[in-house]
């Protein structure tokens, strides 16, 4: 017999808007190739939108709605994986709730990003029990979903970390007591013999996840530094061709590079950078042997850079496109998306509510 | 055109075991008579049940149906009212959530039976995000329903005040911001202008609801103390004749009558202050000459006041075994009262998704 059990994995992306080139790279890329190895549990995190911006919202919800496109323009498939809204699923808030009361505070605020973040947004008066408790929704994102595996960047592992925490203390306080007879015996002999004549598989109630660290390269942004929507240096997902040849051409380069006929160093220019992760090795070859001699300029190496950046990007604009232009069919994919997501938070519900005695 | 829009209340009861007499004098006594005048929401605090005691819950779920057997024992007609588990309505957790975003820390710190429960149950460890949230699911819990009225003793005040607090910041927040048009005109006036075109009636999401104040007389317990499951000193609700005399029989009395000929004193007696709570006003007259006068023995003035008692009780107990005999019925009851209160908070929480953004 054949079994067909793929392992399961669960990520999320905040709606903070059009996504750019390194939102892209850093997730979406990376998530429509899981979604074929794996069963794929994908979520718009609309819900953590309100920890940090509380204050001036916006439209979470058509926001969320242009995720979704992009969601779907990047390739994933519905037929494959499953999409859906945090807020369209009240388990999330339900087993957070219930997380809190076996979570000491010292492990929230022990999460590195906790004082961090407090830091850099002083002027948003994060000091609320909500953002408090921010990685503790995100483990009940992750934990209502029994998922294997957790697709991170390296800075977020410290958020599995805790959920991996919460997960263990949560076996520990409540898979145990399985029946009255297990719970009431003296001894480990004891309580085995009653274990079996219970026919108790030990099981844990919510199985650890595992990380599983995605490559998320550094991609740099229009003046050099990192790919950032605070720095105003991006390139979007859905930038045309015009528009990103219009943004590259004053982008910085190799500042060996003065006049046409100085060698420069792909690896010491940014654009080199954008090559490296998008052309062909054929262009890259291109690239390294024109720079170093100075037998290209640097107009013409943008130019291919484009039309690299342009072969990864023009089908999902395509795609988004198509989607943008049927809202019914895309509402349709979130609401049929957050039933069978319902279908397995409510599950685990269930087991939950049922060892904590509810 | 007559109005018959009734005034709506709000309150909860953790179910912690059988109650006793003092627990259906300061509660539930008052809510029967509440549901008369009132549209009432009675619901049972489960989940709260987890805030102290998550490290060994216990059957909560058997503990909610003998809470369930009180209430409707001590006359609460689900014809009347609405009669629900608190976790049986997501929306309780959903709400808790997003309030959870905009309630500072400092503000649930400083919720005076925070530190002082911290302190009682230090054996606890109740530094958990779930105990400092505690007052906020309150909140959850009565904002849900946009009651009128919060009946509480005077040590709950508190918390309705931590409510009214959440329900003034939440407005704030996002009452105004009702059109784009609105949110963004530049004075008052022109605010005014843009609501009237917009035709926006200013209304409060979430009003604040009042506290009425409930008598809760401070009854005794067997040894003078007040009646208390942790001191071992209490009346059952649904004692039996036989074991409310027996009880009664050792009770502390005024230790002025040492012998049958020495006068006492019914208002430096427990037994006295029970006639006070359960006894007409002739059986008192008859206490007070009685004792005062060494002309009725102690004994004697016990067994009045069981039966005094016993009127009040009796016909609890009654009404509870029938019920008891019914768990169908009453899980029907339970579930109807769920579907009812669900309909009522999600309509809430639908309101309040749509000012967070959501
Ligand atoms: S030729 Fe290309 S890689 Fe070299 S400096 Fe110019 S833009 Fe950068
Ligand atoms: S006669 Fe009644 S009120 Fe007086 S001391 Fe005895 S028990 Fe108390």
């Amino acid at each position: 017999m054949e079994t067909n059990t793929k392992r399961r994995v669960l990520s999320g992306m905040r709606p903070t808007g059009r996504l750019h080139l390194g939102n892209y790279m850093g997730a979406l890329y990376n998530w429509v190739r899981l979604q074929r190895e794996y069963s794929c549990y994908f979520f718009i995190a609309d819900i953590h939108a309100l920890t940090t911006d509380y204050a001036d919202p916006g439209d979470i919800r058509s926001k969320s709605f242009e995720v979704a496109l992009d969601f779907l323009g990047a390739g994933l498939d519905p037929e494959q994986c499953v999409i859906f809204r945090q807020s369209a699923v009240p388990a999330h808030s339900e087993l957070y709730t219930l997380f809190g009361m076996i979570t000491p505070l010292g492990w929230l605020e022990r999460v590195p990003t906790y004082k961090d973040q407090q830091e850099q947004l002083r002027e948003k008066e994060l000091n609320t029990h909500g953002f408090l408790g921010y990685p503790l929704l995100q483990s009940a994102d992750i934990l209502l979903y029994k998922p294997d595996f957790v697709p991170v960047g390296q800075d977020q592992v410290s958020h599995v970390e805790l959920t991996r925490e919460v997960a263990r203390r949560f076996n520990q306080l409540y898979s145990s007591a399985v029946t009255p007879e297990v719970a009431a015996a003296a001894s480990d002999k004891e309580r085995m013999k009653a274990e079996i004549s219970e026919n108790v598989i030990e099981t844990e109630l919510l199985p650890e996840p595992k990380v599983l660290l995605t490559p998320s390269p550094k991609l740099p942004g229009l003046d050099g530094r990192k790919m950032s929507k605070s720095y105003g240096n991006t390139i979007g997902l859905t930038d045309s061709a015009e528009e990103l040849k219009k943004k590259l051409r004053p982008m910085v380069t190799d500042p060996a590079r003065v006049r046409r006929t100085d060698p420069g160093d792909p690896d010491k220019c940014p654009v080199g950078d954008l090559h490296k992760v998008f052309s062909t090795p054929e262009t890259l070859a291109k690239v390294y042997d024109g720079c170093r001699n100075a037998t290209i300029g640097c107009i013409e190496c943008k130019g291919w850079c484009a039309d690299s950046i342009l072969r990864e990007i023009e089908p999902i604009a395509e795609r988004r496109r198509g989607f943008e232009a049927q809202p019914a069919l895309v509402q349709d994919i979130l609401t049929t998306g957050a039933a069978k997501a319902r279908e397995q938070a409510d599950a685990t519900m269930a087991e939950v509510r049922a060892a904590m005695g509810l």
